[in-house]
């Protein structure tokens, strides 16, 4: 009797950890919060021109993917990327999501929206570029989310 | 003492159905190769010009970010964008992923490479492009793969 009770007691709280495991893990609503953000926090960041906190919120194997460049793959070609675009003269930047997810298993999501920037060119005259964006994001172990991929590109006509 | 038994039973096969539906859905070794052949499948139907398989490749809710151009969210507004993509004189176009991975939960993925294109302008100059690209993948009811978001980007020089 003693032996059952106990394997019924077993099989119970396996049940119960895997249940408790998947619903933890569930895209949901608080996940999807969680990775809205981080792309807000880290747009703060970026638009205060914050290398190394821009660059942080980047996976070890993170990359950027921005136009007329070649990729950015990880946090050294990050940093370098990253360094230009602070170099603009009057950089003024923002992004916002108008959608986001979170899979089921909780460890990967993306969001994606609209960016709107200025900044001045050499000659002091002010460039406004708006586009669109896409980012990957994964979880880390310390529950923080980080950018797996992130790649943008601009709504405007070519050559404008 | 019968009681016991099927108590055991009936957490034993709740473990083990829970178990299996957590190890089908991981993102696995099958699952990555699945989101890659998806990737390269809708290529091929890309590259052909094929609009009806291309648009069916993606989600209902999927949306296509083009550079140049606003975003076209949902099937209609992607074969329009595909349409003009079709009608440049002498298209071709291939990419390849050079990194692809599936959520644990197994319904979200993603593909990242790299694209070259060539096509003739009006003129009859041929015009050659390689860049980039982030596919968000999302698992049909069926099994299938379908394109969630698409976001590329040219590697060449603004102006070129």
């Amino acid at each position: 009797m003693k032996r059952y009770q106990s394997l019924v007691l077993v099989a119970c709280l396996a049940v119960l950890y895997l249940d408790a495991a998947i619903s933890l893990g569930q895209g949901g609503t608080k996940a999807v919060d969680a990775v809205r953000a981080a792309d807000q926090e880290w747009m703060k960041v970026f638009a205060a021109k914050n290398l190394e906190k821009s660059v942080a919120f980047c996976d070890e194997s993170g990359a950027v993917l921005s136009s007329n460049a070649p990729a950015a793959n990880g946090r050294d070609a990050i940093a370098k990327l990253f360094s230009g675009f602070f170099q603009l003269a009057n950089l003024k930047i923002s992004w916002l999501p108008n959608r986001a997810d979170v899979a089921k298993s909780g460890e990967l999501g993306y969001t994606s929206g609209a960016y709107e920037m200025t900044f001045n060119d050499p000659t002091g005259k002010t460039i406004s570029d708006k586009g669109k964006y896409v980012t990957v994001w994964k979880k880390q172990t310390d529950g923080s989310w980080k950018v797996l991929l992130d790649i943008f590109n601009t709504d405007l006509p070519a050559g404008t």
